[in-house]
């Protein structure tokens, strides 16, 4: 287990993620420097991951490091904007093989090529705790076209991308939680879990459609309640609308988690939850066909506060106090 | 020990730092907006630490926000930059008591306020390790007068602001390792240990003067070893113009670790070094007079690639191989 030199460490792994981008100078000086494009706005955001809560320590590192790319490039795709650079905190536990770092490193840089994000800078540490990683996305949007989550207005339609509850499915799967299921649709579910979409394209077509936007990072039932709070608005979702996947649907069936619960309450899904006005569905059919992602009508906005989920014959469902929370429990 | 909620402690202790800023969208959207203004270009740097590591776990938690900010504010000093922004992920250890966070987030305000810094966004999440903190702080400067280190040429004066070493010495009195200190220069050495002063006026007014620039955060030797090697070019230094504080010259006196070496060698001054003519000096000398902040000529750029320190009489003093280094010992 050779011992690493963080200065080594810097220039040998992480300099040629930074090549190619004249701002990130190397990785050599303090700082980095970027220009924002005329009549453009920058949107940044930061996500930390730990290891042990927000992936699992035997976690291939190469999709360790893409995840948190993902994760935050879905953050900027909740924006409408198109990503322009990151920087990457590093915490490395002490005496890590550099081996391991060697794939995070490898995966961090072909996320940073997909997603053509330069890697502008950072710092690198040792931690006698888990390994822990904050990265900071930077991207830009045209100023006034950003998506926000506080433009909810009643009567709109509630729209969520792709499917719902992977994610949350996934993690089981990735804990050896889910013997009892199919291999196709255990491996369907660990990859969605594993390597979120960011909706990038979703995200920049939805500018002057959508009202209110924002992934859902920590449950569909949770962060609609984050959309309709910063709207002063209600919300009511009726289940059997939710889009799920075929192997989500085999979850269920096998019991997994609390089953559909699960889906509507579980984290990681990083698809795109946004309203728009009734007017807008033919246009959302038309860009559901160009991008190939399915989009789905899943509820309503409401006047009020209340964020209702209503089952199949208009019962409604009670929730668990939704989304994912860190603390309190 | 009441239980913390991430999304309440966000919007009670958080988010009051980021009110008056309306592209921080009140921490309640993804992603933060942030116009630059016209002619100047973003500067972005993140640093991270961890308790036990780049601080001790029962230092006090406002001093410990304080710290952060300000060692990212040294890095955009020494590019020359203007403050513009900060993002903080926080890690808190699981259980951590509410009034900890509380001092934690009173310091972080104190110096957000000082410091003209709005509160762009972050992330919050419990951690099973110690605390750990990554921030990135956003700062603007006119384009094409930024400071780098990459400058320096042959000929230059080498320059360092304020005291050097006092930052290395007080880590012995924060350890309890300096009980034979006089408890004046204890308290002097210990403050400079935990509250950094980020020479942002220095850093601006030195774009268009120096050569080559950099904050002394890894040990002055170490640090000077970055310049020369971005630079292509070595360097003199002359310990006995190093300039010394009464209090750094009593923890020699005193013994305390390997007493110049250590303030030579030893971290977190975030004082700038920067290089710029001899033809400079007069201007130098008056930015000092105007600053109120001592600038001291310590050496010179020469030819070549060694970093050469030299005792008072012109002999040679071997260093250990320089700056602080956080994985191989």
């Amino acid at each position: 287990m050779p011992a690493l030199d963080e200065f080594e460490l810097i220039r040998r792994l992480f300099a040629p993620l930074a090549a190619g981008h004249p701002g990130a100078l190397g990785l050599a000086d303090d700082a980095a420097l970027v220009d924002c494009p005329p009549g453009r706005r920058l949107v940044l955001t930061t996500d930390a991951i730990v290891a042990g809560v927000h992936f699992l320590p035997d976690d291939p590192p190469d999709l360790i490091a893409r995840k948190l790319v993902r994760v935050n490039l879905s953050d900027l795709a909740a924006m409408g904007a198109e990503p322009a650079g990151a920087l990457l905190a590093a915490c490395f536990p002490r005496g890590v093989d550099a081996s391991w770092v060697e794939r995070f490193a490898a995966g961090l840089g072909a996320d940073l090529t997909e997603f053509r994000l330069p890697l502008l800078g950072g710092d690198t540490v040792a931690t006698p705790g888990p390994a822990t990683f904050a990265l900071t996305a930077l991207g830009t949007v045209e100023i006034g076209t950003e998506l926000r989550r506080s433009g909810a207005r009643a009567g709109d339609r509630l729209w969520v991308s792709g499917t719902v509850g992977d994610g949350a499915f996934g993690l089981f799967v990735a804990r050896g939680e889910a013997k009892e299921l199919a291999t196709p649709h255990a491996a369907e579910l660990l990859d969605r879990y594993r390597l979120p979409r960011p909706r990038l394209a979703l995200g920049r077509a939805l500018r002057g459609v959508a009202h209110a936007a924002m992934d859902v990072s920590d449950g569909l039932i949770g962060d609609l309640g984050h959309i309709c709070e910063t709207s002063g608005v209600g919300a009511i979702v009726e289940a059997a609308r939710v889009p799920l996947s075929d192997a989500a649907r085999a979850a269920i069936a096998a019991g997994l988690g609390q089953g559909l619960l699960t889906a509507l309450t579980g984290g990681d899904d990083y698809e795109l939850l946004f309203t728009a006005a009734p007017e807008s569905d033919a246009k959302l059919g038309a860009l559901s066909r160009d991008l190939g992602l399915r989009l789905a009508p899943i509820g309503g906005i409401i006047a009020g506060a209340e964020v209702r989920v209503e089952g199949p014959g208009g019962e409604r469902l009670d929730m668990p106090r939704g989304g994912y929370r860190h603390f309190g429990r």
